[in-house]
């Protein structure tokens, strides 16, 4: 079931650990998009015990009702539509203290949202924070969510984005040692990037032709060869190749001057970054916590608050809803893009 | 000849490519400096046809005059010192048209410059910039001037540091294919990185007891071992070693929030990189052209504006001296707080 044109999107929230700060960032998100006209829908996959204690310790929040396969969401100034997968609350789960009990209810939040949005039951995914270390001691090894994700959605053909105020950015590899991404990048790697990420721009930004900044992987990208061949064997031949297809591909762009802004704004709409820290050192520090972390590639929309479970803070009711209220308006805005892309490709 | 408490520093400044606009930004520098109290002496190493022209193109700078070694130099309100070594202006050198001839004189002010320094004819040298590319033509191939400088200076125990409004961060490794890194990374050779850091914040900056920052090389400072094993084989090793010597060394540190500010401020005084961009992606994204480029190691005080030659613009009157003041600038801070370190030493 496909939302139509004037109904607004529907998005689905995996709850993330019931430990950890997802369901009080969701609940204040929720708040803030009550009083919004044309504001999505959500749909929370989780824990409604959890999501009701929570709601008891938070003021002025939609109150958490639950919701069945095939029912309307509620309007949040009514209450918050909660798909229960686990009771927690009965058996002590408490704010701040993860149990492998509470790892393994989220990934079971993360695999139902995940097949709704597949299904088309909802338009988009949204993921609240999971710890890594409680999913491995429950049994569930994976590097993140979007791993995870491109799992279950049965694709190899995936890269992970980042989305702030003003910096936009994919990465052709993500969670390996350095020393394994010289032979990593491959021109299939770096075109696949490049093609992703315009298209992404494209049909969920509403960009019409977007300018595609790639890095080099080498200090002055290599300097003509001088410091490492990457960028005239691999990324000069991906660019080239992205050129021919229509794709306005630059680069390969000297990696430590790409991020300067004499102008304030980029020379880019989006970046391609060759490796993890070479994307997020310039991404964190620019966007702080602002960023929304993007999956390209599913066959859904999916996005991410740019922070973990915060287990610290969890159930003090200081958690800032920032980063879940960014990442659940870029889904939206992705949402329409989407609709206003399909439009333009059938006219 | 060190120059007693009382007297200005004298700092030796290499002129650069002179059809680059090194006379322009150092004649700029100099009419900032002649109404400052205490400001530094300076006694340009270059030519001094292309000196006069340049100044005769510019208004309100100091008239450059001829210096000859055992004189005083010229208080900068009376005009510039030059120690010309070269007589280029008469055989047609036009700003923005870089030359052989020119090239090679270039690379006989810094011999002559650093020679000074090493003399302790001036306390501190400070470099214009050169083109890497006309210097190989010339016949000198280097990657940069600290590379040069540091063979000048007959040591191998150098690091490359940059400072700026905010951010002070020196390199592990610098010009190398980032294939090359992870083999490059010994203990040693993150140890002395830290150890040169700390010792000029400490002689050099007058900071008492320095926090060190150490970022990891892998992404999230390699998760334990998952994304690599250089952090727990290498770089805590060395961490702990810096620590029992009494230095406030800490980390590794995931290196994409290391540069995150939530309170204004960074958690070190000081961060220590594994890699060229790893660092620099940081420093020029938050200090734009503010950096001050600094060689730690030498015998003598080095410092270096963060730009380049600029031949697109020389000649035009046009190019900034704001970064060349940071570099002259964060030369004479030093000069003073080594004095201060003498002191501390000796008593």
């Amino acid at each position: 079931m496909i939302t139509r044109k004037k109904t607004p999107p529907l998005i689905v929230v995996s709850m993330g650990d019931p430990a950890g700060v997802g369901a009080e960032v969701i609940l204040k998100t929720a708040a803030l998009l009550a009083s919004r006209r044309g504001a999505p829908s959500m749909v929370v996959v989780g824990d409604l015990g959890v999501m009701r204690a929570t709601a008891s310790r938070l003021k002025g929040v939609p109150q958490p009702g639950e919701w069945r396969h095939g029912e309307p969401a509620l309007r949040l100034n009514k209450g918050i539509s909660v798909l229960p997968l686990s009771s927690l609350s009965a058996r002590g789960i408490r704010p701040g203290h993860p149990t492998v009990e509470g790892a393994s209810a989220a990934y079971e939040y993360i695999v139902e949202a995940a097949r709704m949005a597949m299904r088309g039951e909802a338009n988009a995914m949204v993921t609240a924070p999971i710890s890594k270390e409680w999913m491995n001691r429950a049994g569930h090894n994976f590097p993140g969510h979007s791993e995870l994700l491109a799992k279950i959605a049965r694709t190899r053909r995936w890269r992970m984005m980042f989305a702030g105020g003003d910096l936009t950015l994919a990465l052709v590899t993500v969670h390996i040692g350095l020393a394994k991404v010289p032979a990593m990048l491959t021109k299939p790697a770096v075109l696949d990037t490049i093609r992703l990420l315009a298209s992404h721009l494209k049909t969920r930004l509403g960009v019409g032709r977007p300018t595609i900044g790639v890095l080099g992987l080498n200090p002055h990208a290599g300097e003509g060869g001088l410091f490492g061949d990457e960028e005239i064997r691999v990324i000069a031949p991906a660019i080239r190749r992205a050129q021919r297809e229509g794709i306005e591909a630059f680069g390969p762009l000297a990696p430590d001057t790409a991020f300067i802004r004499p102008a304030g704004s980029f020379k880019f709409d989006a970046a391609v970054a060759m490796y993890h820290d070479q994307g997020l050192i310039a991404v964190k520090t620019i966007e702080f916590d602002r960023a929304v972390n993007v999956t390209l590639g599913l066959p859904f929309i999916r996005t991410s608050p740019d922070h973990g479970t915060a287990f610290d803070i969890a159930g003090k009711g200081i958690a800032s809803e920032s980063s879940m209220m960014a990442a659940v308006e870029y889904a939206s805005r992705a949402v329409a893009g989407r609709e206003h892309g399909m439009r333009r490709a059938a006219a």
